[in-house]
């Protein structure tokens, strides 16, 4: 509570903002909200951020420092186990920063400078990373593809990623962030499982049908 | 012109609903620019539809109509190239009805009539008829695949196809519809590509690069 009690005001709009927006939609929360519910004047509040878009941008800076620290931080083991904890991790972060994937496409079309730092952020800095990831599961014998699945992969991690939240949501009407994670690594288990060499196979499969369980959507046979 | 001066009220104001919104963007268009660009009164217009969700609604069961009849029309053959042409014509009709796919969330979150309709019909009536190629693929040798690779990639291929147009737009700033539908067609084929068998994998590499002209977004290696 010390710690609390000591943070300047421009982190506690940050989180207060973050709090809101994941509760209740960032759509329907104003700056007007978020310093009510800090018992801040709105103009305390506009002496640190001009409008809500800033302290939007701030929160995805905050998304792309954590997720990046993952990504650095970790070292898949070429392991099936280990894939799936390290897709499982990414989609906790997204999940922090759920408002942000709620309704991503009219948030990036509303500020360009967001949309242009989301997009460096995943080529240049996502990706790569990523990338360093499938080239030493290749090396390890674990993952079987050559310079063309990787890309395709890559790009369908990203559309899969970006839209998860969104697309599970619309097809549960008693939606659970909780089980859409779980059903999101499943899909993106997916999307690897044919890349896997045959001696990790079985292992591999036997993670993936752990995530089945929240699969609700079982498509017609 | 005979045929269309024939045509009925309402088959023109579901036509010019369809073009206005493809053209300018369905959240802009009233149902008064509707009857307007018709030349007929808005009283006219609410005699055949309550409003603007009624009409989408209608749009909707034709784009259903015209994907079923060409999924049940066409028999893909085992061959890259049948492939290929086979998910560019699910394209086609996409972009038909691009309006649909331009904010696909916000459409389907508005109505839940329009949501329930659009889910039955790709796990009830989508779903089985993609599986029963892949079924046939596999019979004659050109994928290799079983039941959970089917179904991840229909899920996958579902979640792509459906927010395709949206990711596309937001990453290309001079966003041009033909060279959004080469890259969807690329992207879902490299969904496919580590189940095609080795007696045609080159063959399919060959199709799947003539795809990779338009394919401007190159991951950093």
């Amino acid at each position: 509570m010390a710690k609390e009690g000591r943070k300047n005001t421009y982190d506690r709009i940050v989180d207060a903002s973050l709090e809101l927006f994941n509760q209740e939609g960032e759509r329907v929360i104003s700056t007007n909200h978020i310093a009510s519910h800090l018992s801040i004047s709105p103009g305390n509040l506009y002496y640190h951020f001009r409008n809500k878009d800033e302290i939007i941008l701030q929160l995805f800076k905050r998304y792309r420092h954590e997720l990046l620290h993952y990504l650095d931080k970790i070292d898949v083991l070429p392991t099936p186990k280990s894939m799936v904890d390290f897709i499982a991790g990414i989609f906790d972060i997204m999940w922090r920063y759920r408002f942000f994937f709620a309704d991503v496409n009219t948030l990036l079309e509303r500020s360009s400078e967001l949309s242009g730092e989301h997009h460096e952020f995943t080529r240049e800095e996502v990706t790569p990373r990523l990338l360093k990831q499938f080239h030493n599961a290749v090396q390890k014998g674990f993952l079987d593809m050559d310079s063309l699945d990787m890309s395709g992969i890559l790009s369908n991690m990203w559309l899969i990623g970006k839209f998860w939240y969104v697309h599970d949501r619309a097809l549960h009407p008693h939606w659970d962030g909780e089980e859409s994670k779980i059903r999101g690594v499943y899909q993106l288990m997916g999307l690897m499982r044919p890349f896997v060499t045959a001696p990790f196979r079985e292992e591999f499969d036997q993670e993936l049908l752990k995530y089945a369980g929240a699969q609700t959507y079982v498509p017609a046979q």
